[in-house]
């Protein structure tokens, strides 16, 4: 069967291109001397987590629990969760997992290392346990050197737990400085800072330049999308990620309606005019989305697809594209390989 | 159990609302003598369905094939599917259904009624295939009634299909004019319109003024959300879904972090400003979303949540947000009743 053969909308991974993908960051990250943490929330596939390890990833990275359950359980061995877990079913689960597999966790707050430490006080092994700071993401985070050290400090002082460094999200100008100057209070202190976790897909190829990052976290470059593309990371010939979509409409002259619309493509902008790139008539304008057609001008376009027409999309952001999908057709060039499993999508919890 | 002993996020769905909800629509439309016919893309849910079909509705709309199969197999007989269906994998599919339920679908070009008409010319009954009209909602249809006439014609002369009717999505002021207009052209013809369907959330209280729309279609009210609210057609005590998040961090003094992002709310906006409504705090902001982390803003608000503090948020837009789970929980008051299987969630094609 070959991808003509695909009935519309439907989610295709060029695996060659993939495969690319993940090779290429790993190069890059062990010429440098940088361990590879890949996230797994961009695909949520078991499959190409094994591929990513295999070629040459010290672990992987879940955001939710629910992923890391469904990557265990498939024989992800290393599983590191940048997330704060809070509430004793969460707590449960988590000492379950770490019974079986090598897990970390992050935390940004002394309620939450509370938690973690008593769930773990009686539990076999400590559980490894990074804090996680702001260096310009505004998002969860220690605010400042200082308070990261307060909260390294109570994590390395509570019996069920065992301090493993300091995480970030993403990457920026003020990491290395606040990095630097955590490690320097905890030196002081006597305490060693193992592992300093940064991330980030925009500015990937400049990992090698945050002196203090050990390991780096990215999602988003397996699969790429339009806005690795604009930011200048990736090429469109690199996006392995697309949806295949069939012109259903065309009630004007320059608008026409395809088959996919919000609970395909997703809202989710990216921060880009449109929604998604038309590899077959790049001036085509995604311009409106509902919830199961897309409307695009073809204004700037010399020519007009003819309704039944199929055209490929790639998506503004791969990373909430594939979370629709239960599973998505992988191919190399035309012919069609497998169905990908995407196992973890909707663990949001 | 209770609602409290459910982990976050968590979509609930507070059953005695609903069936207001139900209720109340199907009153209304009933007591102006219009026939209902609810769009299930909200609930996607089968049961919710026969609920709907219970209070009175004389059946149902899908908007995709896949929905219209689960909801067929699962008991639902009178299906309207107001989509051009395009291809021999699809059309294949159709005539599947109709051959055990009532289905009708729309057009609105010549190249669609082609496909179907060649479809349907062996089957053993015709297929009921309406015109769909533009009357100002920019996607799809016929953009006045000369085409509007076109097309009917071209289906009332088809061998395998039989003319159905208009229909146009959403009403407006437009609707009534173009809808006459084609009635009259048809007249003169001697075909018969014998159903004009219409539809729209923002406007479902209206739905007794436009003249000539004898069925409705919503799907919106069944659950409501905060766009329902700002429009003025539902109140939040009358909103039946939300989304139960915990909060994770307060890195800040004003900044708040809940454990639902992108992937639990959606990025659909659905036109307003921030990303749903914090039933506790009514005056926070939820400002951004990452995809698994929901960005508040608390400096409107007098009080601050506690970390692990749970809070009920009512998002924007239901029907993309129902569309992310499998399951959500119904509830009665706090008391857990079921979980609601969202059996057509992903049913793209």
């Amino acid at each position: 069967m070959n991808r003509s053969d695909l009935d519309t909308p439907v989610a295709v991974v060029d695996l060659d291109r993939m495969e690319a993908n993940i090779a290429g960051l790993q190069s890059y990250l062990s010429e440098h001397g940088i361990a590879n943490r890949p996230h797994i929330k961009t695909h949520k596939s078991p499959f190409i987590a094994h591929k990513q390890l295999a070629a040459g990833a010290i672990g992987i990275t879940c955001q939710k629990l629910g992923e890391a359950e469904v990557m265990a359980q498939a024989g992800c061995a290393d599983i590191f969760l940048p997330y704060n877990l809070i509430g004793s079913q969460k707590l449960d689960r988590l000492a379950a997992l770490a019974h079986y597999i090598t897990i970390s966790v992050t935390a940004d707050s002394p309620e939450v290392i509370d938690g973690l430490a008593d769930r773990f006080s009686n539990e076999p092994a400590p559980l490894t346990v990074l804090v996680e700071c702001d260096t310009g993401g505004g998002r969860c985070g220690a605010q400042s050197p200082e308070t990261a050290v307060l909260l390294a400090r109570q994590i390395a002082m509570a019996p069920g737990l065992h301090f493993g460094g300091l995480m970030t999200y993403p990457c920026s100008d003020a990491t290395d400085p606040f990095m630097a100057e955590t490690k320097a209070l905890l030196a002081a202190d006597g305490v060693a800072v193992e592992r300093v976790s940064g991330g980030g897909c925009p500015k990937m190829w400049q990992a090698h330049t945050w002196r203090e990052v050990t390991e780096y976290r990215v999602g988003t470059s397996i699969y790429g999308d339009r806005k690795c593309v604009q930011v200048g990371v990736m090429t469109y010939n690199q996006c392995a990620l697309s949806v295949i979509v069939t012109v259903v409409s065309r009630p004007t002259a320059d608008r026409v309606i395809v088959d996919a619309g919000s609970k395909t493509l997703t809202s989710d902008t990216n921060g880009l005019d449109g929604h998604g790139y038309i590899v077959e008539y790049p001036e085509a304008q995604i311009y409106g989305l509902s919830e199961e057609h897309g409307h695009v001008d073809f204004s700037g376009c010399d020519a007009r697809p003819a309704i039944g027409e199929r055209v490929t999309i790639i998506p503004n952001h791969c990373c909430t594209v594939s979370n629709m999908f239960d599973e998505v057709v992988g191919v190399r060039g035309d012919r069609i390989e497998m169905r990908l499993l995407i196992a973890a999508r909707g663990r949001l919890r």
